[in-house]
């Protein structure tokens, strides 16, 4: 996430190769020269990959003697993650496409380089990368889908790092409940703007006290919440002004597939349907 | 949904083929013949595939003369509409595959036939299926993954249908802000144990009141929620006890990269580091 006070990351370390092959990695590195640059990396996807492109990040100096450690713009930071990518689809995607795998990485790179602002990039498998600007304030990337409707409900710009970070962790804790190939610890990672070093950082396992309170209160509040809003109205009189479901004068119908003349095996009562025909009238294609 | 009170069906209206080509085709079909038998058949994926799997249902008779509107039971019905997918598979996949379309459908038939109990099934591609039961009260197609979590932890077989009803709505709000593929107007189809025949059911479009009422408080109360839960405290002395995120005895650190030599652009004096190979020593693959 990129807000106006600064970066927050995190990330779990479950990787998986099956679901018997289950192991802990962690998935977020720090380049980090205290003074000058401060930049995280995270990665999704194939671990290999992952862990042959930050190989690569952290020692390639290209030939006109550029690396992760002297450029001047995260822009360009990025180019290096993007080349970096290339270099090792250039090398192994042939060899894994023969056996069936995926060149299959995303990457999240944000921090702060010299008197640049915070920027915050997300690269793809091609080496092509996008910057996230104030309409689009976080990246997500692996299994994003679970924990994304409390990151759209709350997060602006404006939300400060502390927000963020409980925002991040009530996302990562629906993540963690709704699917099994995400595990602890988390790493969390909070970049204070112009620090230009790591400034809060911690590893979180299930002792951790502020995660396991996140994860009873946010379970229990949620529950009251849902219990606190009225059950529906339906079939209300149409002059019911309150929580309305359906009303009397809605007569809204399901699609109904009418009984077929051969079916009638109970000789019962039949209300006019509506058929199919009357419903699917249009030929496009989806 | 499948409760001990009876059913709960919701389904949205979006299809499209590419973002330039979006439709409203509803996605629920009833085969209904009160007294005798109330069946619900949701689909997801390929619309052609899915129209044409229902009309084999609806129009169907084996040659032992058995059809969705005399089989004695929903474990039947089951196999029928799984006849259908691969009756389907065999009459299109070929054709698809060499447009480079997939044969992907997914469907949920749910539903009681005479003194049956209710019972929901989950019917695959293959034509292959699963069938709930009380440790997993729900199933779910299509873009189910925003709207998993709130389900998981509020319904369980004894939640009411009108709980669940509303749970169904407040999972469906989550999927459709965060996704564009998923889209207004919702079928919601509620069915009390042994009626056989409809006993509720009501279009949603943006008008619903109730399902307006959702939409405002859910967020609002969620934020509530958030916002009511405290910041995390950061680096604490070893003796605090509450919302402690990271503690000063605690010296968990980031992944770093070591600086390599010829990269002291600054020269500022560097903090030992951690160095990658001390945290990634194990071979396996993942």
């Amino acid at each position: 996430m990129r807000l106006n006070q600064g970066l927050v990351f995190l990330s779990d370390s479950r990787t998986n190769a099956g679901v018997d092959q289950v192991g802990t990695f962690r998935k977020m590195t720090v380049f980090e020269h205290p003074g000058d640059r401060m930049l995280v990396m995270m990665t999704a996807g194939n671990l290999s990959i992952s862990q042959a492109i930050r190989q690569i990040v952290a020692e390639h100096v290209d030939s006109d003697g550029r690396s992760i450690w002297n450029v001047t713009s995260m822009y360009d930071a990025a180019r290096i993650v993007g080349d970096a990518v290339r270099t090792v689809h250039q090398r192994e995607a042939k060899a894994l496409a023969a056996c069936g795998i995926d060149f299959n990485v995303s990457i999240i790179l944000g921090g702060q380089i010299g008197a640049e602002r915070c920027r915050l990039f997300q690269v793809y498998s091609a080496g092509n990368f996008i910057e996230s600007h104030d309409e689009n304030t976080y990246f997500q990337i692996g299994e994003a889908k679970y924990g994304k409707p409390i990151i759209d409900r709350v997060i602006n710009p404006a939300t400060s790092l502390d927000e963020a970070a409980k925002c991040a962790l009530i996302s990562m804790d629906s993540t963690l409940r709704s699917n099994i190939s995400v595990g602890l610890p988390l790493d969390l990672l909070v970049y204070e703007t112009e620090r230009l070093a790591v400034t809060r950082f911690v590893t979180i396992d299930e002792k951790n006290q502020y995660f396991r309170m996140i994860r009873d209160t946010w379970g229990q509040q949620l529950k009251q919440v849902f219990e606190g809003i009225v059950d529906p109205v339906w079939n209300a009189a149409p002059e019911t002004m309150l929580n309305v479901l359906s009303s009397t004068n809605m007569n809204s119908k399901p699609v109904r597939v009418a009984i077929p003349e051969h079916a009638g095996r109970g000789g019962l009562a039949v209300t006019p349907l509506q058929s199919l025909a009357q419903q699917f009238g249009s030929g496009e294609q989806h």
